[in-house]
């Protein structure tokens, strides 16, 4: 059980009448009693199944690929490989975690020349049922020429390395690439002041090596793909994603359609956090539908999840930082390089953005690299990059703390960034909330309390990202019952349908369960960006409220046709009364919004508003968390004692899903600091690709997470809304690292902490 | 093969781009290659199977229903009867056709004390698998108390007649209800003029007693109705359906739900015609849902269709009718009685409101009388009770010119209506095509040809339409491609996607394969009413046209806000050109629409266009038929021999569609005038439900049938759209018995003028 200690601090937000309250989500029952429709569930006439080969080395050469026999089997209506899709170019594509090569996208796919990890995907069959399926991949031939992998990314970026790609060449800061083939696909460097000047102004300088693993996302649902090519040469495809947009706009290219000829259902999704963004399974159940005339389904088992799909990149990071003896930030270099699995595209470059975001240190240098190895293209995962970079640097900073005998959160809040301070990366923040979470840890039951016992200790880091605005639509009708369906793009993961139907309600001043989301396939909605980045209650709460502006107009308009009179003597109040001028016996006129909707028809027709808002900028969020944790010093296992979350949430919008956000974020986060790894052996076979191996946290891991929500509402949004997705998984492995020292006095420097990594450490003496 | 003579007789129409031409329409594909997805096509997770129990007897108490032993078969979820829904009051609600009391809907859904028509269902179960279904049906056992029945008009309106409804009082025209119950549910009276005054002018005077058989729609789908209630207490229909809102606003208040908690997905449709239109299996299904939990499917076999499901009125009807020697017709009493099946709702206001609609006569005097008899209830046929009412009245101008000597179609130019002429139901006339059609027939090659050869003859005959308009909304988003979705709520039967698209493509300048049209449910759209009353390129267009407005404004705005001049100064043409000022360095500033489609999002997003029009007036719609038939004397067998349509469709968006339209609406007006008849015995047994003996016209039945479409914009309509689905059933009754009399100088005054009643009208001498 969790309870919950909100503490609103904004005034406005108490004049709401459906924001900040907890109705019930709308697609609860549907979800409870198993009548949600996931993308598995999607059964369609003469529906083919589909099943993937993939490759058993993490490097090699292929040969040849003889499909023959597997062609040759009934019930096999169709056997792919890479070369059956159109030849793709080096053109760029949005694909809703950044933009990629549609080549490497193909690739990613399905392995062209080279396979580049194990369980990347080599052909694919379609068949009449699964088991068929399943017998004709076996008897696909493959040669290949096995190649030594690079697992690391040290060593993939050292010179002699083995290379994936002979095309890559070192991507740099200037955009120039050198002549060398290379692992390292981009580099990027953000700087501020003389960092040399700042390192001299020390009086502490500390300097700390960390690695991390790859983690994955690990959400419920395997990936899935159901595609049905049409006579007619349009496509509809049936899948569990983020992004219905995003995967209109990544197969179309791939099989060289007009987005127009293709219309993406988004299915409810068992989670994402960023993994259901690129395409798997869509191009290949499209193709083989291409093929077959017929429906065709993919789904992935557990192990294919975890050997082929999006983990977050494994890391090798370096961090420097100088502090005065009163606790002043003078300056901090750090060098960032991320594995970005087979092809170019790790997280680093939001890793950068975020390492030191919350601070106002004068002299910066924060590089950043991206580096291919032999494992599985990396896909966004909660907060991208900034789990790592922030881990590091938060890391640092509790040991400078630590150093210079200053209380932690005294010394963040020293340092911390408000109004008008500058990033490296060139942002000046607005009004932010960072200042808020510190003083709210501070003011905390938790940070009050004692903490006894030996083998525990206390730990503390703050956590920032920057939340994404970008684009979002929204339709909604007035019934003439007063009910008012909402037509969203938006794939609803964590309650967002609730979220920004309590923003249409709060707009017209009905109430939530008046107005009945709805998620609709791309081409009954206008363009909506993937649910991602913590952008789903932002943009899609304004293109809401501008949809209920449009309406209160429009009923405006209506109202005043009824009354014969001008519309601009008459208003539409947040009472949801619409009031006109005295009729000729000088009484009053005016309607509720009912009223008005139950007189719609007769005059002139229903009233529907639309609203299309792409919004650049978003409300930087912060987080403060607390954590108590004892170690078992025979078996270095770290149980977690207490857990506070402190996050400014702009305003909390269904403060419950804020907190399911926050203490979600926690558990994963904790996942990354303890357990969560990928065992790969040196020829690069993942050893622990099940979800018994890959050790997530469980129930029984966690304790209570308490949650305590800031508001500092953001300027840039009608209602103040920040997003609260991600920065929640960031303060926990630093925090959990810092209580670790606190109570045994060893500093680790790897993720995750487990009861090996611990024992090695403590074995060794620590750092 | 159909070749068709449009003469375009508006100049605007020349200067479209889009509307006039022919695409070939957006879901072809789908409906040629089996990928289109029916009613029958849905399956959902758990899906029970359900079947209706009907009752055998054509009128019969209810004594009893023991539905225990169909309960305790296994695999039987749930059995339902009348008892099991909430009361239903008699409020009267919107039913797409008209109005109805909502127990009278209910009863007809699933009898209550009474049976009142074979195959009236009489109790429904859910189960397992739909041979438990059929199995547990046999299972319930009904004490029925048998009544006799009444089955023709007539009979059912003399006293002592075996009374349907006790409830049921002879509805009067003011209103006023008679103490006595009665099968005659109501009367109503249109005048004009002094009635005896103008007979007293005739030279001439001509009465005619005419009976017509209820015919059926004869679509080929038969009903089906699945229907999903769900734990949170909405309810999911999927159905075949000319209107999901009406069957969202039908079935909602029978199972006592809101209308928002209801959501109505209309799945492609085989064929309505006007029998899709009222609820049978769908609130059954609900039901069913509603008590198992499950998904519940319901289908009817084809005899289910024909027993129990609407087929248009029989009647009795009588015509008189005066006119000078000259050709002036002075005077028209209009009688007609018209059956409504077993609950009150027949078409005979339309059929009065039409029955003298194309002329100019100065005396006239129409009643109408609504009875209610043991036969399934009608429902809405193709312009209902035009066909009836006009073939009537059609017959007798016919034999009045016959008898004056004069050529039929020279009398109708001399009393046709035109602009400013007013009918007895008081609708005045704006611009109309009546005169315009029949100088068109007058002028073509048909017409203008000799006919030769023993019994042979040639008829004509002119047909009225008012078209309806109502409500109707539409949506769409600009893609950066430039493509537009386009989402609708008209259930497609002819080819509106089509025809709506290629009013937005007009709208917007840009071609009709950019538009992407599809129907969605009722959750996802604004209000839509039915498909029906020729209304849906009309108000559909309509919506669609505002829509392409609403963008258009949009666009101007962006353009403006791109160029950072006024949106005043921004002006989108009808080419598609968004021309702005000139730039600083004095050049003409413009997009294509694709250009500034491609540069919407980076420009603050995508553009949704969306409109909510409701016309309480549409474009009134003439034809014009020519029929040349062939009588064989020996079996009384009448082959038609050449059909020319002409009509007046206001503008024609798409020709051949318009052409389809009319050649359709002339094959089943030719199986009204021919064949189809139902045959009850005197106890009310339907003989002849299936299609071998229910006889409709094959394709060896008909020549080639010519259409002319004339064109007389419609001023009130943005596109000169009239609506043209319905009037083109009309004529062709009265022109082939016009041709049959010419070729054997027998007039029939029954339909069908089937073998057996020429024979028999033969051999007794005709009238």
């Amino acid at each position: 059980m969790v309870t919950a200690q909100s503490q609103p601090q904004s005034k406005e937000t108490e004049q709401y009448n459906v924001i900040g309250t907890r109705p019930i989500r709308h697609d609860g029952v549907d979800k409870v009693t198993g009548a949600a429709q996931y993308g598995a569930d999607i059964s369609l006439p003469g529906m083919l199944a589909g099943r993937v080969l993939r490759s058993p080395h993490a490097h090699a050469r292929i040969v040849s690929i003889d499909t023959s026999k597997a062609e040759a089997l009934e019930g096999v209506l169709a056997v792919i490989t890479n070369a059956d899709f159109p030849r793709a170019s080096d053109e760029v594509i949005d694909t809703g975690e950044g933009t990629a090569q549609l080549n490497w996208v193909l690739d990613n796919v399905i392995a062209s020349d080279k396979v580049l990890y194990k369980g990347h995907a080599v052909a694919a069959v379609a068949a009449t049922d699964h088991h068929i399926a399943e017998d004709a991949v076996e008897l696909i031939e493959v040669e290949y020429d096995v190649l030594t992998p690079v697992l690391d990314v040290r060593d993939a970026m050292v010179d002699g390395s083995p290379l994936l790609h002979d095309s890559l060449h070192t991507g740099e800061m200037d955009g120039s690439k050198s002549d060398n083939p290379s692992n390292t696909a981009s580099h990027l460097q953000f700087t501020k002041g003389d960092l040399d000047a700042g390192f001299a102004d020390a009086d502490v300088v500390i300097e700390r090596e960390f690695e991390t693993s790859m983690a994955h996302q690990g959400y419920i649902e395997p990936h899935n793909g159901t595609a049905y090519y049409r006579a007619d040469g349009t496509l509809d495809i049936y899948t569990s994603t983020q992004g219905a947009f995003v995967v209109r706009d990544s197969v179309a290219p791939l099989l060289q359609l007009s987005p127009s000829q293709v219309k993406v259902t988004p299915m409810e999704i068992g989670g994402g956090f960023g993994g259901k963004i690129p395409v798997y399974l869509e191009p290949l159940a499209a193709l083989l539908s291409q093929r077959t005339g017929r429906p065709v389904k993919l789904t992935m088992n557990r192990e294919e999840v975890l050997l082929a799909t999006g983990p977050t990149s494994g890391t090798y990071m370096r961090v420097r930082m100088g502090a005065k003896r009163d606790g002043t930030i003078t300056a901090a270099d750090v060098h960032l390089a991320f594995e970005a699995g087979a092809y170019p595209g790790s997280p680093v470059g939001a890793g950068a953005m975020c390492a030191l975001a919350p601070y106002d240190i004068p002299n910066q240098r924060i590089d950043g690299y991206d580096v291919v190895v032999n494992k599985p293209k990396t896909a966004a995962y909660r907060a991208p990059g900034a789990p790592q970079s922030e881990f590091a640097t938060e890391s640092v900073l509790n040991e400078l703390a630590e150093e210079l005998g200053l209380d932690p959160l005294e010394m963040r809040l020293q340092n911390a960034c408000e109004e008008g301070a500058q990033r490296a990366d060139g942002f000046t923040y607005g009004i932010i909330g960072n200042v808020d979470c510190l003083q709210a840890a501070k003011e905390s039951p938790h940070w009050q309390s004692e903490l006894e016992g030996p083998n525990r200790g206390r730990g503390i880091a703050q956590g920032f990202w920057f939340n994404i605005g970008f684009e979002s639509s929204a339709y909604a009708q007035v019934n003439g019952d007063g009910s008012v369906p909402l037509v969203l793009g938006s794939t609803d993961i964590g309650g967002t349908r609730a979220s920004i139907a309590m923003q249409l309600a709060e707009t017209l001043g009905i109430s939530a369960e008046d107005v009945h989301p709805h998620v609709v396939d791309t081409n009954s909605v206008g363009y909506t960006q993937v649910t991602g980045g913590s952008r789903t209650t932002f943009a899609g709460g304004w293109a809401a409220y501008e949809c209920a502006m449009d309406i209160r107009r429009q009923m405006e308009e209506r109202a005043a046709q009824i009354w014969e009179c001008d519309a601009s003597d008459v208003s539409y109040g947040d009472d949801a009364i619409i009031r006109g001028p005295a009729n000729e016996d000088g009484n009053d006129q005016q309607f509720t919004f009912k009223e008005l909707a139950a007189q719609l028809v007769t005059s002139g027709g229903h009233i529907v508003g639309r609203a299309d808002v792409n919004k650049t900028s978003s409300g930087p969020a912060f987080a403060t968390h607390i954590v108590d944790v004892e170690v078992d010093p025979d078996t270095g296992k770290v149980d977690v004692l207490r857990y506070t979350a402190v996050q400014d949430a702009g305003t909390a919008i269904h403060p419950a899903y804020v907190e399911g956000q926050m203490q979600g974020g926690v558990a994963q986060g904790v996942g990354m600091a303890l357990n969560e790894e990928y065992y790969y052996d040196d020829s690069g076979d993942l050893k622990n690709a099940s979800l018994l191996d890959y050790r997530m946290p469980t129930a029984l891991d966690l304790p209570m997470i308490d949650s305590i929500i800031v508001e500092v509402p953001n300027p840039g949004h009608p209602y103040g809304v920040r997003g609260v997705g991600e920065v929640p998984i960031i303060p926990p492995a630093p925090a959990v690292r810092a209580a670790i020292a606190n109570a045994i006095g060893v500093h680790m420097n790897e993720l995750p902490m487990s009861p090996r990594a611990i024992l090695d450490a403590t074995v060794l003496g620590g750092d």
